[in-house]
C-alpha cells in the first residue's frame, strides 16, 4: 500500500475531496497545520500558534493501492492549483502493512 | 524503528492510551484530524473547516521498535474497535533514524 | 527525497524555524498535537481533548533532499533541546516521489 501526503491551500480542499470521492476514493483524512512557505506574500497572516509561520496549510492523507496513486495525485494536482507559487506538494511514500482496527487483521485478509 | 499512525473515533483514544501506557509505550502523539469515510451515516455532521468533511478522526502517531509493533497493533484493534464500519485503520511504515533532541545523536547512541 | 518528522516542544518552534529559514529551508509545516510522554511531569496538565494526554507536542515536517538531512536534524536539536526529557525525537524515513501540485509533475521535472 502507498500513503499519499499532500499539502495543500485549505481552500482548495473542498474541491479536491469532492472530485476523490466521485472518483470513488472515499477514505480521506485532512487536518490543518501551518507553514513558512509563503512568507512575506501577500496573503501571509500572523499565525495564532508560532510567529514564525504565516500561512495556513491543510494536509490531505490518503491510504492506497499502488495501482490508484496516479489517478489521485492527478486530482490533487489539478483541483489543488492556482498557478501561483506556493501551490503546494504531494509526497508518495510505502506503507508495509494496513491493519483494520474493526478486525484486528490485516487489510484484505477478511 | 518503525512508525505506527492509527486512524480511530476520538472517543476510543483514552481506552487505546490507557492500555498502551499500561503495556509500557510511553511516547504517543495524538492529534485531531477530520474525515470523509463516514459519509451519510447517522453520526455525520458538518466541519467547521471544510464543508465536505463529516467525521472526526483522531490520528495516534507511536515511534516503536519493531518487535513491539505486533503488541501495539493488537492494544489498538482491540480497545478501538466497536464492531462498526469506520472503526479505522492501522498504518505500518519504516523509519529510515531515529535521533534524539536532546543529544542530536541517534536514538541508542548515548 | 526524504521526509523529517520531529516532535518538539511548542516553545522552541520559533527558534527552529528561524534557524531552518536562515540555513535556507524554507518550507516547513508545522502542526500542534498532544503527548503522553511527560506524564506525571511538573508541566503536565489535562488536555482539552483527551483526559489521558498531558503535553502540548509541535510536529514539524519537512520534505527535503538526501544531502540536507544532517543539516536539519542537527538544527532542530541544537535549537529544540532544554537538556531536559521530553525535548522529543526526530524521524527520517524515505519519501517515494514529490509532485508539485501546481504542475502535476515531478519535482525537478519542471
Amino acid at each position: 500500500m502507498k500513503e499519499i501526503k499532500a499539502f495543500v491551500k485549505p481552500f482548495k480542499v473542498n474541491d479536491i475531496l469532492n472530485q476523490l470521492l466521485l472518483a470513488g476514493f472515499p477514505n480521506i483524512t485532512v487536518s490543518m497545520a501551518e507553514g513558512t512557505g509563503h512568507f512575506n506574500s501577500e496573503e501571509s497572516s500572523i499565525s495564532t500558534h508560532f510567529s514564525i509561520t504565516d500561512s495556513k496549510v491543510a494536509k490531505i492523507e490518503i491510504v492506497c493501492d499502488e495501482k490508484d496513486v496516479q489517478k489521485i495525485i492527478e486530482i490533487i494536482s489539478l483541483k489543488g492549483r492556482t498557478g501561483n507559487p506556493g501551490d503546494g506538494i504531494i509526497c508518495v511514500s510505502e506503507i508495509e502493512k494496513v491493519y483494520k482496527v474493526k478486525t484486528g487483521k490485516e487489510n484484505g485478509e477478511d
